[in-house]
Order: C-alpha cells, then sequence, then structure tokens
C-alpha cells in the first residue's frame, strides 16, 4: 500500500527550513522545528497537528456542488481496504510536512460500524493500524474524537436528542472513541456538539436538553477517570451551524455550563478562529477570556473569512492575526497539553494534492513567524509595560483592599465623597500600540 | 407648571380602547387594560413601562447629524427648571398613555451634579418632584439605574476603569440611584454596563477587569441588603456598543458571570431585543434561557434592524415575535417584579411630539395582540403538546435514571450493545408547527 | 407508476379552502384560489409555483452530514426510471397542493448526460413525459433554467470559466435547457449565476469576466430571439454562496450589468427574499427598486434566517413582510409573465412525506393573507396617501421643471437665495404608518 | 495664533524617515517620501491627505457619551476665531506630519451660515486663510466637499428630500463648495449622500427620489464644466449609516446609477475601506471592479472592524490588506487626481494631542511598506503571471472570436457538441497563492 500511496502527492521529500529569503517555494521560511525561542523549541512551543477529516475525507463538495478532488481512496468497494489506503496517504502528509502530531474522528479513521458492535470492531482494527505508523514514525495524537452529528441518527442532536436511546448510541460511541484515544496515547479528548443545539425553538424544551448535555458531559468526565485517561477533555465551542443554534457558543457560555453542572475540574476548551469569528469574538478575545477563567485547552487553527457567514475553515495566513494569539498563550505558560490542529480545509477548486502541502506550508509559516513575534513583543514588553502602568492604580493598597472584599459599597462612596474625588481619564493610546503592533510584525 | 406641559403633546385626553374595528388612529385597538385573560388583567400581564431617557432627554441627534426634535426643555439656563419642566411633560406623556410604570437614569431626571455632593442633591430633589406626582397619578417605578457611560470620566469603563477612583466614584453614583429607587418604591433596579467593557484588547487586562466587576456587583448586592430594597438588581446584557465588547454579552455570558463571582441569588436579567439581536439571538431564545437558568426578571421591549449592525431601539410591532417571547413568558408564570420597557425611541425625523404618542400606542397594541395570541395557544397546547410528545421518551423510567444520575456511561453503553439499539429519528415537524403559529397570529 | 406515487403522500385529495376559522390542518384557512381580488382571482394574482429541485431533489443533507429523506426514487439503479418516478411523485405533489405552475433546473427533472449530447437526449425524453402530464392535468412551467454550478466542470464558474470549454459546454446546455422550456410553453427562462464570481481575488481577473459573462448572456438573448422564446430571460441575484462573491450581487448591480452590456431589453430579475437578506437588504426594497428600474420580473418566495449567514431557503411565513412585498407588486400592476416560486425547502428533520404539503400549504396561506391585507392597503390608501403628501412639493411647476431638466444648479442656487430659502423638516411619521401596518394584518 | 497651535502638540519638528531598524517611536520607518519606487517618489505615489473632519471637528461624542477630547478651539464664543484657531492647528498637524495635502467639507473649516448668503461669505474668508497658508507651506487640496447630512433641514436628505427648497439650498450649498475647491486648486470634489436614501420604504418614493438624485448630479456635473473646474466629481459609495438605505451603495450600484443617468463621464468614486466593509465587499474588490468599470477615482484610507456594524473609521494598519489594495491601484496605472485621504479618526478614548500623530504616523507607514510590498510583487508577476497562464485560453483565437461577439449561442454549443468538449477543470490554486502574498509581505 505505502506505494501507490507515497505517488499521491508529487513531493516526495519532508518540507525543510530553507530561510527567509530563499525562494523555494514547498519549503518552511520561518518554521525552523529545532529553534529555540524562550527556552522551547518552535515544534514544542506550536506542537502542531494535521487534522484527518479535512485533509483525508472531504471530498471537496458543498450545497451547491458534488465532490471536486476525486481521491482514490474514496472511490472502492471494500471500506476498509479503504480506511487503509487513506491511513498511508495520511502518514505520508504528516511525514512531508513533519509535523508531530494528528486528530481524528473515529469515522474519519475508520469505516462508520452498522451497529455499536462493529462501530468497536472497526476503530480496533484501525487502531491497530495507527499504532503500528505511530511507533514507526514517531507521530503523536493530539487528540482524538467521535463524530455524532454526521449520521442520520443524530439529525436532532447526540446528547441533547428528544430520544434517549440516541443518547444512549452517542454514549456507547464516545465510549469506543475515548478509549482508542487513550489506547493511542492522545493528549486530549475533544468534544464537538455539532447537533447540541435546535433548529427551532417551536418544537425545543431548553432546559430539558441542557440539563441532558451536562449529565452526558458528567459521564463522559467519570468514564475519563476510571480508565485512567489523565488528558483533559476540550469542548469546541461554535454558536451555530449546522444547528441555528449550538449550545456551547462561545467561551464565556461554555465557562457557565460547566459552572452549572459542576464540570470545571475535567472540562476546558479547544478554541478555533472561525467559530469566534461567527460568534462575534475575535480569536484573541476567546483565547484571553478562557486563560482569565481557567479553561484555556488547545486550538484549532484556521480562518474563516469575515463577509462569510459560514464556518469556511480557511489555512490561517493572517500573521497579524496569530501573532496577538501567540503572544496571549505565551503569556498564559505557552501549550500544556493542548497545540495547534489544523482544522483547514483547502478550496474545493485545490484539486492537486499538493495544495494540501502548499496549503499546510503557508499557514505552518504564519504561525511560526507569529511565534517570533510573540516572543520578541513579550521580552520588550511591547504591549505588558503600558498594560501594566495603565492599571497601576490598582495594585495600591486601597485598589487591593476593594479587591480583596475589604470594602463596602458605602466605604467606597463616602472616600469618593470625602476626598471629593474627580478622576481624570488618560488616553487609552490605541493608535500608538496599534502602531507599535505593526512594527513588531 | 402643568399648562405648559399638556400643551406639549397634540393629544389631551388619556388614548382609550376602542376595538379592533374602529378607524381611529390614536387609540387602543386591542390594548384594554381591564381586560382579564388567564386570570390577571392586561395591565397586571404586560407591566408597561415608559422610560425618560429616549422619550424625554433624546435630543434626535446621530453621529453624522445633531437634534432635530427641538424639545422646549432642553434649551434654557437653568438646569433644574428645565428637569421639572421635563418631569411635567414625562408624567403628562405618561398620563396620556395610562400605562402603570416608568423608568429612569439618575442623570435623565436630575441634572448631573459636578460632584457626588450635588448629585445626590439634585436626585433628591427630583425625587420631590416625582413623589408627589406619583402620589397624585398613581404611576409607579419598574425600576431605576444610574447612567455610567456618558461623562468623559467613565470612557474606559465605571467598574471596570483601570483607574480605582473611578470605581469609587461609581460606586457613590450607584449608591444615590439605588436609594432613590428604593425611595419611589421601584420594583428592581438594574445595571446596564454600557462602557464595561474594552475597546482595544491591546490595552486590556480582562481578567482584572472582570474581577472589579465581580466585585462591585457583590457590593451593590450587599447595599441593597443593608437599606432593605426588596426587588432584585438585574443587569442588562449587551454584546457591543459603545465598546467594541462588553462583558456583559447575553445572557449565557452573564449568567456565567453570576455564577463565579455568587450573586445568583441577587441577581436576574432584564433582557432586550435589540441587545439579543446584536448578540446572535432572537428575543425568544434569550427568554427562554433565561428561565432555563432561572435568572429571568424583566424585558426591555424594542426591536432592532436585523440589517443594521447598531441599537437601533425601534417600537416594537411586530406581533409575531412578540407572540413567542410572551408565550414564553406567560408559561414561565409571567412577570413578578418584572415588566415591559419601552427602551425605544421615535426615528429622528420623527419631529412631532404627537409621534411619541403614536410609537407607544402602535408597539402598546402589538403587544396586547401578542398577550391575546399567546395565551390562546397556551390554553390549546398549540405548542406545548407537540413538545411533551417530543420529548416523552425522557420521562420513562430508563430516561429519569439517567438524568438522576443513576447510570454511568458504561452502563448505558452497555445497554445500547446488548439491546442492540438503532433509534430511528422521527420528524422536528418544523413546518407545521411554523404553519399553526402563522395562524395563531 | 402513479400508484406508487399517489401513495407517497399521506394525503390523497387536493387541499381544499376551508376559510380561516376551520381547526383543519392540512387546508387553505386564506388561500381560495377562485376569490376574486382587486379584478383578478386570487390564483391569477398569486401564480404559485412549485420547485422540483429542493421538493423532489434534495436528499436532506448539510455540509455536517448526509441524507435525512431516504426518498426512494433517489435509491435505484436506473437513472432514467428513478426520474420518472420523481415526476410522478412531483406532479401528485402539484395536484395535492392545487397550484398551477411548477419550475426545474435540467437536471432536477433528467438524468444528467455524460456529455451534450446525451444531455439533450435526457431532457428531451423527460420532456415527453412532462408534456403529458401538463396537457393531462393543465400545470403549467412558470420557468425553466440550466444548472451550471454543481458539476464538477463548472466549480470555478460556467461563463465566466477561465477555461472557453466550459464556457462552450454552458452554452450548449443552455441551449438545450432554452429550447425545452420552450417547448414546454414555459412563461420564461432563469439563469442563476451560482458560480459565476469568484473564491478568491488573488486568482481572478473581474474584468475579463465579467466581459465573458456579458458576452454568454448577449448570446442566450439573441438565441430566444432566433427560436421565438417569447419570455422574458430572468436573472436571480444572490450576493454570495456558492462563491465568495456572485456577480449578480443585487438588483442594483444587475442593472448596472445588463445596461453595460445592453441587456436591458431582453432581460428581467427573479428576486429572492433570501437572497436580498444575504445582501443586505430587505425584499420589499429589492422589489421597489426593480420597479423603479423597470427590470422587476418574477419572486422566489422564502425567508432566510436573519441570523445565519447563509441561504437557509425556509418556507414564508411571515405575513408581515409578505403584504408589503405584495403591496409593491400591486402597485407596480401585479406580475406579467412572472409568479410566486417556492424556492424553499423543508428543514432536514422534517423527513415525513407530508412535511412537504404542511409546508407548502402554511406558505400559500401565508401570501394569501399578505395579497388580502395588500390589497386591502392600497384600496384605502394606507400608505399611498400619505407618501403622494409627502412629496407634493415635486408636483409644484419648480419642482416638475427642476427634473425635466430645465434649471440649471445656478438657477436653482440663485433662487435659494433670493428668496431667502429656510426650508422647515416634516415628520416622517415612521411609527405612525408602521402602527397602520401591523393594524391592517 | 501661530504660537498657542504650535503649542497643541507635544511635538515640534516634523515627523522624519528612520529607517525600520530604529526604535525612535515618533518617526516614519518605512515611509520615505522621497524614495523612488517604479519611476514615482513615494510622496507621489501615496498621495496621502489629512482629513478636517475627524482630525478637527470631532469632539471624541458616541451615542452613549459626549465630548471626551476636549479641544480648545471648539470652546469658544466667536465661531470665525474658533475657525481661524483650528485652522492653524490643523496646519501645524499638516507640518507635523509632513504629508502633501488636506481635505475638507465646508462646515468643518467655516463656521455655518444661517442661510446661503452667510454660507458663502464664511466659506470665502476661511479660504482667504487657507490660500495664505497654503501658498506658505506648499500644501494642496485633494479634495473638497459640502456637508448635506448634518444640518436638520437634511434630515430627509439633500437632493433626495421630498421638499424641492432643501434640493436648492443643497444645491446653493455645492455651488459655493465647489467653487472654493476650484479657487483652491482642489485636485477632484467628493460628493457623499450620506442622507440619500431612506429610514423607512414606507414613506419612501424611490423612484422619484433616485431621479432627483440623478437630476442633481447632472446639474453639478455641468456647473463643473461651466466654471472651468477640471478635476473629477467623486462619488463616495456606502451602504447605509446614518441611513437604513443609501442609495450609493457600493461601486457597483454607483455604476449602475451613473449609466442611467448619464454620468460616466464626469464622475468617479471614492472608495473607503470601512465603506466597501459595511456593503460586503473586500477593499480590494471594490478597487478591482472600479477599475473594471473605468470609475476609479481615489481612496479613504481608513479600516473598519468586521465584528462591528457600523462605520468605526479606524486607522489602517493591516499592511496586508494595503498591499493588495496598492497592487490593484499600481497595476491600473497608479493614481491621477486621486490618493490616500485619512478618512479615520482616533478613538474617544485617545485624548492626548499626540495620539492625532501617532495614529497617522503609523497608518502612513503600513501604507508605504504596502507600497513597497506590491510594486516588488508586481515586478516578480508573483499574482500576475499564474493569473495570466490561468486565463491563457481566452487568448486564442476561438475565445477571442466568442468575446469579439463572433459566435452564436449555436455556434459555440455545436462545437461542443462537434469536439465532444469534455473540459477538466485545473486547480484555482488559492493556498498556494496566499502563501505567496504572505512571504511578501
Amino acid at each position: 500500500m505505502n506505494a501507490p500511496a507515497s505517488r499521491f502527492f508529487g513531493a516526495t521529500e519532508p518540507v525543510r527550513y530553507v530561510g527567509p529569503e530563499s525562494d523555494a517555494e514547498l519549503a518552511y521560511h520561518w518554521y525552523d522545528k529545532n529553534r529555540v525561542i524562550a527556552g522551547r523549541t518552535m515544534a514544542e512551543h506550536l506542537r502542531f497537528a494535521v487534522c484527518y477529516w479535512h485533509s483525508l475525507c472531504w471530498p471537496g463538495g458543498d450545497p451547491f456542488g458534488g465532490e471536486t478532488f476525486l481521491r482514490p481512496w474514496m472511490h472502492g468497494v471494500d471500506p476498509m481496504a479503504m480506511a487503509k489506503t487513506k491511513a498511508d496517504v495520511a502518514f505520508d502528509l504528516f511525514r512531508l510536512l513533519d509535523v508531530p502530531f494528528f486528530t481524528f474522528h473515529d469515522v474519519d479513521a475508520a469505516p462508520e460500524g452498522a451497529n455499536l458492535t462493529e462501530q468497536a470492531s472497526n476503530v480496533s482494527a484501525i487502531c491497530d493500524v495507527f499504532e503500528a505508523k505511530m511507533e514507526e514514525t514517531g507521530l503523536k495524537l493530539l487528540w482524538g474524537t467521535a463524530n455524532l452529528f454526521s449520521n442520520r441518527r443524530y439529525m436532532a442532536g447526540a446528547a441533547t436528542n428528544p430520544d434517549p436511546d440516541v443518547f444512549a448510541y452517542a454514549a456507547g460511541q464516545v465510549r469506543i472513541a475515548l478509549e482508542a484515544t487513550k489506547r493511542l496515547g492522545g493528549a486530549n479528548y475533544v468534544l464537538w456538539g455539532g447537533r447540541e443545539g435546535y433548529e427551532t425553538l417551536l418544537n425545543t424544551d431548553m432546559k430539558r436538553e441542557l440539563d441532558q448535555f451536562g449529565r452526558f458531559l458528567a459521564m463522559v468526565a467519570e468514564h475519563k477517570h476510571k480508565i485512567g485517561f489523565d488528558g483533559p477533555l476540550l469542548i469546541e465551542p461554535k454558536p451555530r451551524e449546522p444547528t441555528k443554534h449550538q449550545y456551547d457558543f462561545d467561551v464565556a457560555t461554555v465557562y457557565g455550563f460547566l459552572e452549572r453542572y459542576d464540570l470545571l475540574a475535567d472540562v476546558k476548551v479547544n478554541i478555533e478562529q472561525n467559530h469566534a469569528l461567527l460568534a462575534g469574538h475575535t480569536f484573541d478575545h476567546e483565547v484571553m477570556l478562557a486563560n482569565a477563567l481557567g479553561i484555556f485547552g488547545s486550538i484549532d487553527i484556521n480562518r474563516g473569512d469575515a463577509l462569510l457567514g459560514w464556518d469556511t475553515d480557511q489555512f490561517a495566513m493572517d500573521v497579524g492575526e496569530l501573532t496577538l494569539v501567540l503572544h496571549e498563550i505565551l503569556k498564559g505558560g505557552g501549550f500544556t497539553t493542548g497545540g495547534m490542529n489544523f482544522d483547514a480545509k483547502v478550496r474545493r477548486q485545490s484539486i492537486d494534492p499538493d495544495d494540501l502541502l502548499f496549503a499546510h506550508v503557508g499557514s505552518i509559516d504564519a504561525c511560526a513567524r507569529a511565534l517570533i513575534n510573540a516572543s520578541a513583543m513579550l521580552e520588550k514588553g511591547t504591549l505588558e509595560r503600558p498594560r501594566a502602568e495603565r492599571y497601576a492604580g490598582w495594585e495600591s493598597a486601597e485598589g487591593k483592599a476593594i479587591l480583596a472584599g475589604e470594602r463596602s459599597l458605602a466605604d467606597v462612596a463616602d472616600r469618593a465623597i470625602a476626598e471629593k474625588l474627580d478622576p481624570k481619564p488618560c488616553s487609552g493610546r490605541q493608535e500608538r500600540l496599534e502602531g507599535l503592533v505593526m512594527r513588531s510584525l
């Protein structure tokens, strides 16, 4: 099988670092995996993962047209043989890109079983394949997940389905995927509740569905401990699509949900740029908020189009945006179990196999430039110094006393009157900071 | 003072109910305040309040042009005299509309003080005026609030300001407004954090600001108990504008915030249609979610324009949307301390005094039609019967056991395998329900 | 074939008018096809058409999940036999709904040919089927069209493709579809340029593509005359999706395009609510603008979701919006060749066959209510009288002289100075008009 | 007056080029005005203009709060003296930034007259001041314009007002501003129809208003020729705000309007990033389209926030976006009479005078970097070479014949059949091009 796979791509040798001045096209101009920045190699900082679904499973269709890619492994009669060919191509892709991690849904990798017994058997067969390849190549699994949204049975949700048997089927599928993730040494386990939401409120009992969802997650968390899986569970916020409204709307909503169902100890968030955008937030907002609330886990690296209202999942190429995100991640101490997963797909017109390589290479380089910029900004204090100055008043004794709960409203108000406070505003210096950031890119 | 005020509007007699068949224009065609529906009068159900700021204080300006309304009480030299004339016109408006409640910010009603001492004195003077008028007319206060966003000192926030002296000033202002609200018998006290957010993340420490905000609210809650004010505090979610991002983004976000800072016992939400829209939600979504989370308080009744990205605060006229909202409110038991506050303004081209009357009358009638529709739908079970059928499986013994925490993931998954579950989806019947709702309007 | 088809739907008898008071669910409560309003029957006014693609061809998939509907005619081995079964079900649907028109794309009705010769042959075979059924039932064709966007060959556009051979193939396909439309007595021929646009400007030569598109349409117009097809060509504006940007963005853009390529004599627009919404316009805006520019042709009746950024194509149920659209259409003289095509699909969870019936029935009733309302408003002059008053000044001699080009800037400016003009604004009366409209619904 | 003005800013010496390596903050790191790129100096390429309104006239208010800037020249009793002080500060700003152009509205610079006679006199007085300063400094006027949207009289539009006397007043005001622009040697004259649109269709006669607007522009064009002003008229497209809908929606709409009213010979467009964004377009889309349609004139350089639905007019700092825009402008031959006008304002929290300097400097540097990048990309053919390859088929004899109108639909279709065409799609190479652009920044 390796021979056809290695012939799928035009390139045969792993992409290498050549430096910014080189004109080589299929090469890393900034991503130098062994270069040490602020105490870690670039590979250790960025922890790139290539995803299975977009790169290996999507045929190029959209709501107005069918398949464009014509991947050979999607046209055959033996699902398991096709899955193995796909795995060959996948691991060749990982090899060519020279990244340390991959990610997958159960049904990306293994043929979907007609029932849970067959599902378990198929996933297990693919785990055999993966284990061998991982051992051979040193590649690791950033996270695994179960697809609880494509099958017709989940059309009205999985955990939030009006039918408790669907909930039960979903439980079975998650158990299989979670145990497979543990077996493969996955660093995290992800849940994206793609249809955990509603299409119309007219037929929806939201309170009941939220309770179902809370229960489901608690059961997954308990199972995680039971089987000794020690990575975190990661919820991936998204506001809508395919649903009209998804319960995991954004980081703030997920936080409230985790508080309500007492899940903060076991669950963090996996933040995606395009999902943030659809929710009306910037990517760095979501990361900063997750850091502030203590639930930052991992990120899906891609980009949406601010003028389009759906999840375009394009390859991230905006060094400026990525710099601010990495600045925030570095400030929070960098990734622990998380990483940067390329939840991104080439456009359906990008039908050449090597378009997959060019896309990842461009985006990996954009992230690498961003890391270099962010690290330099942190070192210089480009943003941190003015930020500290701005809030200096809260480091005073009175400021600290207020925050520590040592002052009542009346105390503070009385002081304001007694001292005849008439506070003078200071410039927010936004354009000055924007200019500094522009110069740091 | 009454004479000039009564001459401001062309109409002199309160608007009366005439029934749907009448051609009278300035009349209620559906709002019959004493009509009993499902055990309460329409007035008791709807608890309408007219707001001071849009109707009495806004001069008609927008970012591209100045004043258009030329209200006489906005052009004078003695601020307190102008405030009293404004109060005369205000109470004449309330009288003409024949509604039971009003709402105001401190600086809507009283001239803004140059310092907190003067602020307290001005608010107190206006409370004298209000008390007399309320006693005379029987009008009540739905809620009061403090404006912590217009004054230049608050340009970078009030509770979330980088300067703790601004926090202190805001504390002083809230104390005055909260105590005035108590004095006037207000049913609730509202906080809208118009500038509690950020303009750019480059200069922002979000974690610190959230902690400041949590502390501030806790202090207000404690003061509320101290002075014996027994209405709830209401937070009004809005995602942005004037800020780029406001911390009280939507109901879900506010819920998480209240959980985090342990404020659920004292604080509920005041939900506005236009704010819901800006956050990417429908009005009934926000109400249903607040009911589900147990934090529903009150509503601001207006309408945004889905094609415009700012808060247009137009008068609500869409009977269909209002029907679904009232259906949800009635289902939750109706208002307790809350009500329907007209946080709505006539367009800046609506320069005739009586445009204020026409606007409120149209919207009041739209709400009254909606109440009639919603009550009939609840009585017939138009939506509630199919909803109950849809989730019936969760009323089974197994469904209840899952929700009660009596099943583990393994239990449920094992059963799915043992019973060879292959759940069949049921139609969501969306169009059928939409047709039924259309016929109910 | 009739037997299986008639068994697809649960209902067997055509939906009938029962009046608004009846509780019958699958019945017309407002659409009384023979009722005469303002000189035409409701059927003549509304000219409803049911579309083939959404109702007969869509399997219920979305970008995150596959087929849900499991229509029997989509699962077989003989494409032509499947197409005939589909036609049987289609005509049964038309019969049950009792509407006068239908619409289709070439590949909706006939199996797509592997080349143009086969395409012509397949379309011809289905025309035989249609002709017989149309003769038998009296059903008519509102319009036909060619699908130039689903096949992989069109992934980069049809007329605007970088490859002139694709342009040629598209020309062949349009000729077949246009001639089939003529053969079936179609009242119009539609072009929707679903992929006539771009995915990225980086690889796009917009000027060249616009010229290609202009040329293509001119060729179609010339062919229309050559074959004696006397209905208009209709362009369907849409701003984006599947493309990032579609050249037929909205009515105003299409107008400029038709002016530029001298196509105003032969081409009008087919306006869709959901496309208007995606372009940032209301439905009635697009209709009013098309009337103003003299290019109004027909409408696609559906509804988008203002909170979702894609084409949801839901069934229109908002009587208020439809009333304003029909008011504008009636004001313009009503439909000539055009009509109201249900370019709407049931949600993918609406998997029961009869959901198709409920959906159309609800929307047909909403349109019928809207027609009744709009006609009454026009008769009373609810909006037309105040509108005429508002612009009365332009009916003065000076107003007319200015518009007739009889005044220069200097003339008018000199008069303004000489007469010391200081024009006083009048209220726009928006809320008053909104209240009147609300009462008219 | 010079003394106080020169003390307004902290900086006293013009900002100078220091190169990218310098750490100087208030300095140009990329904008080296005399550096020659592709045959022109950077100053000649970029033709920067500073605008009067945002930088000198806006007090820092927003819809939720008042003035924050407290500019000394906004607080006085003698409007003409204040206008002169403002002019002193303005020319000091221009001097410090060392840019070649400025722009203004009539009422920005001169006190608004109580009537047209006074208006003419005030504008004339300020022209005296400007003339002297321009002669002294060598500064030039990129364009002038009249404000037809702020005064209450224009609340329902200027040219499109229901009252022809408002049209006449507007004509008088434009004559004064156009003649002043000519007197000052302005290179262009701009019209932004801020209120030429509607707030509600309920009271609007769109056809009539479009005819009024067409007539108005024709009168201005005729007057331009009469007085011998030889720059173009520039229309500035914007889709909405302050109106719900503005007739000059976007470039495509303006093009259709100019065609309809036969104004293409005299009118071009002034394109703004933020307005493009509000209309659902990218900045480079609008520039490329204007080039394609032959109506490109000038640009307003700023940036909107894709997550906010209003005109934020922030200073442009995104080198990537600016590179693509300048690439398109250079490809079209560069500016002729047009230039880059900073229609941008500092945030209302940026209250330090020098924030104005930092903001312009950052944005000027971003534009300079973009120019350097764009010029290099054009020289290398980074985008132009693959673009030419992509469309090469249209340079064939058959491709040219089709475009030249030498082929009918039947000709082309017959060839497609005869040659059994089965065109194979080619990769659009989007990610590869995106990667190349990313590396070019």
